[in-house]
């Protein structure tokens, strides 16, 4: 994409940006807002907002661009990356494996088929518990302020922070993700405690973001780990890389396939009906649409992301 | 078995138990003491005893019979007694599968692919930690105190109790039993919290017997439920039965079907290397031998009771 | 049961048989006749008969005992006898498991999990195909020959044939089977070729037979391998032990469990609505009622056996 | 990449691309030759050739050009694109998922685990023989003619032909794939004859091909479905889009995640030791090294694809 073609792209999304929200919008009745912890559901089943930011800090928005939602799985992108920073691809890769799988709410199948006994992959829950693990750190407390630094600084937003709501409800429901972190100890996979893995863990899907926010972190990724708005490295590229690569092979749970076939950039959602995508280059995007389908994805905002792909041809393939 | 019959088996056993004993103890080099959790594997690897018990409370007792040992999956059939007489079978049932399967240490597969999501039978680890929710009581405390009533009487030994060391050693160490618990909490298989009802479970795990004990909890087994010695019974018939179902159908782990096979009598072990079984109508019968095959069963152990079916025709087929 | 207690059963049974078949044949109406083969599904689905032989072979019959079926899984608790009888124990339990577990129509996860690559049992339809492929004979005709001879020996019936519709019908539509043939050749179980041994399956699967037949060959398993009319032993008594064994931990498919805690007897059922099952040292006893619950067991057969074994006082714990 | 660029990069390949192959030849001896089928196992371990094509028809090329192999697990990348010319999308994604899985030798799990009992996606065995099922034609030779037609006009080549030897081999040996098949066939999978699907499915892996046919193939889809060098367009951009997407996320069996973070690139092996590549809107790459890694994939192919990545920055993240 040229500067002529961002030009062009930029009007269309200023012209019709709003009217295009408005059509995918119908979509949210086709979903469910998500009910297994109580705090999630909350949230208005009707709403969808979106923002795309340009290298420049640019932003189009549209829909429900005021609305606050935790990150959920989006999380996982980013403790990937900084577990990465903290260890290294070797030694986190000797405790989650490279392979695209999608997650799979009702079944522990994929955590014990993979040998030796690590999860498939980071971005599955199983997977995503044992990077938690790997944020460097001597307790829960400072792992979880050492995410919530990174994370102010990917959002160049010093105010992001932890709803305690979200996390509490997280702690006292997750019996899954309890079962699957016991598991995960007795293959040796987590060295701490698997109540302190699971207060990271917990902590850092409760973070508290905007559809801004979202486009801002995403812009880094799309910038191969410079921010482009300050002109700064904030992550290695080659770290960046490995994330964009399982953003687009299994961010968007069962359905990574069928997204990537049919939007084709690399993207991760999170039961908060939010996902964070970007056009490789260019754009950061955040958007947020609580209804979801019955694999986990907003059901609006999977729409509204196959019509821009469409209309900019944004695939990558 | 008719009156002589047991004169007769009586003398033989008298005669010759010792020297069986001995013919079987070379097995133990064979196996290897259970590892898994610190307070097991001190036992000592190489002794065997066992403790035969008739209706009148005669015994023939052979080998190291000053062993004490706890239950732990011996204690499996009695709280599925307690957790019947408790609840009834429809409650207790609507909790557990009734289909036989051995239980396989590296699996959570048997878990998940009863529907609907609840454990096979209640004598693999996760049946029986959902058993253990049953057991009345207020408290993990009444629970448990109420488990120990219930033993004593079988054993009719009053100072039956729970080996602390083994009690904290299995609760510090339990990865895979929290990791069962806490995927049963998730599909709505225990009501109680997760912490209580293993306290419970490792509780009744870690009671302390000899074979003694064991034969004389067995008599009562054998006796549909009368301990014929007090003339008393202890057991409605039908709970009995049931739980002979399945000592005979899955009580030796994944060596289940090997164990009808070749000694054709219910019974059930523990990894102490501990078995308990019976002759039907006739004996209890108790033994130990803590050095185990790859399934998880006294090797010694399986040895002699296969010598005494052979050579009493005890075999139910 | 000495002989003044089968007076007085015989009296009951002569007494009260035909009512107790009437009051158990309403429950036809909660099954369904198999319909996975047409020739199955052609089955009445409202007859329920029944046939008791004693060691004499008095009969004591009941309902619509000139129905004629086809043996189908019955089938394969005789042809593991003569594979047994025609191999030995040690090279059959080399290509089939020990281990009970229930036949699931709709997954062949269970022949995978065992180790190395084997069916769990002879009872499963991947241990049965095992089991055909071992049966002496050069050539498929010459293994369907034998086992034919071998049961029309049992039933005392040489007039005992293959129904030629079942058989192409099965052999027309078993992509099942054939898949789990396939995959047993791969995993190195099968010596012969896939086609023969579905042709000796298949053919042994379509003996057509009546209560009576039945009865009779269940008669030989009630008295150890010896026919009691003929005083003949047929069977080494140890191959009619592991056969019994089977019967009672895995012969009613994924209801095996249910029906040892309920009935407490060996038995085998076939999709032809047929079980055969025997009070062990007594009786042989051969029913058939077409319509099947949902584990694939005749609705009405399940429940008029829950009753005579109540009423009988037959159950073996 | 721009016009500089290419000519740069041609440079450097025409000038180093022999020692690059050398320094990745000596990978071969941590590979082993594919040994499931006896053509396959007779393949020399030792040589590495590769082809690299420009939109012109240039070519550099290094190592064992002239080495002829067959095409194996590559022509499903080309069934797939062929059978959604013939079907759409719609009835295509009917019969198989979307979903990214990597493929497993030793299980049928994967085939059985995806609702409602499809195979999980196209590249996977299961997927690929019901892809087959797919292809225009009334009989099997219509259906094969068809196929090898669509492979002669991609590689530009009337003489590509089937290596009836392998074929012979493939047939004769394929007991998994048969397997595979009927349980296909059992789930309503296949409309054809299990026979007649297997026979087009031997014959498309049974195409022989060298380098240069691969690099010309890669061409096409590297330019969206033109052949650039006859400025035709071949197939449909959307299928092209399908078919790399499903290359990217799981073209290299188990190792299609390592593949994609580690190269970053389209690709499809084959047991053969092939690899087919491409650089998008550049290059079609072909290569042939026989020896494999334990997830069947070229070992020196895969690093020299790696090295040729890195020293290009070809990876598309």
């Amino acid at each position: 994409m040229n500067l002529d073609e961002h030009t062009t792209t930029w009007k269309q999304l200023n012209d019709h940006l709003s009217e295009w929200v408005r059509a995918s919008k119908v979509h949210t009745e086709d979903g469910h807002v998500a009910s297994y912890i109580p705090e999630l559901a909350n949230a208005p089943a009707d709403i969808l907002g979106i923002c795309i930011m340009d290298a420049e800090g640019n932003t189009v928005a549209a829909g429900d661009t005021d609305y606050h939602f935790t990150l959920q799985s989006i999380s996982k992108v980013f403790t990937l990356i900084l577990a990465l920073m903290d260890n290294g691809e070797e030694m986190v890769f000797s405790k989650v494996g490279m392979e695209p799988t999608g997650d799979d709410f009702n079944s522990m199948l994929k955590l014990e088929l993979v040998e030796p006994g690590i999860p498939f992959n980071p971005l599955i829950n199983a997977g995503a518990i044992a990077i938690s693990s790997l944020i460097a750190g001597n307790t829960p407390d400072e792992q979880t302020q050492r995410i919530l630094q990174f994370f102010r600084e990917l959002a160049d937003n010093p105010a992001l922070d932890i709803n305690q709501d979200v996390f509490k409800s997280e702690s006292d429901t997750a019996h899954r993700n309890r079962s699957l972190a016991y598991f995960l100890k007795h293959n040796g996979v987590l060295d701490r405690e698997v109540d302190d893995v699971l207060q990271v863990y917990f902590n850092h899907c409760s973070i508290q973001v905007n559809c801004t926010d979202l486009a801002r972190m995403a812009l880094v990724l799309a910038h191969n780990g410079v921010d482009p708005i300050r002109n700064q490295r904030l992550i290695p590229r080659r770290f960046v890389q490995i994330a964009k690569t399982f953003m687009f092979t299994c961010g968007m749970y069962n359905a990574s396939g069928e997204f990537a076939m049919n939007v084709g950039l690399p993207a991760k959602s999170g039961v908060s009906g939010s996902i964070l995508t970007m056009v490789p280059g260019r754009y950061g995007i955040g958007l947020v649409s609580p209804a979801l389908n019955r694999k986990g994805n907003s059901t609006a905002g999977v729409h509204l992301l196959g019509k821009l792909s469409q209309e900019f041809d944004w695939s990558l393939f």
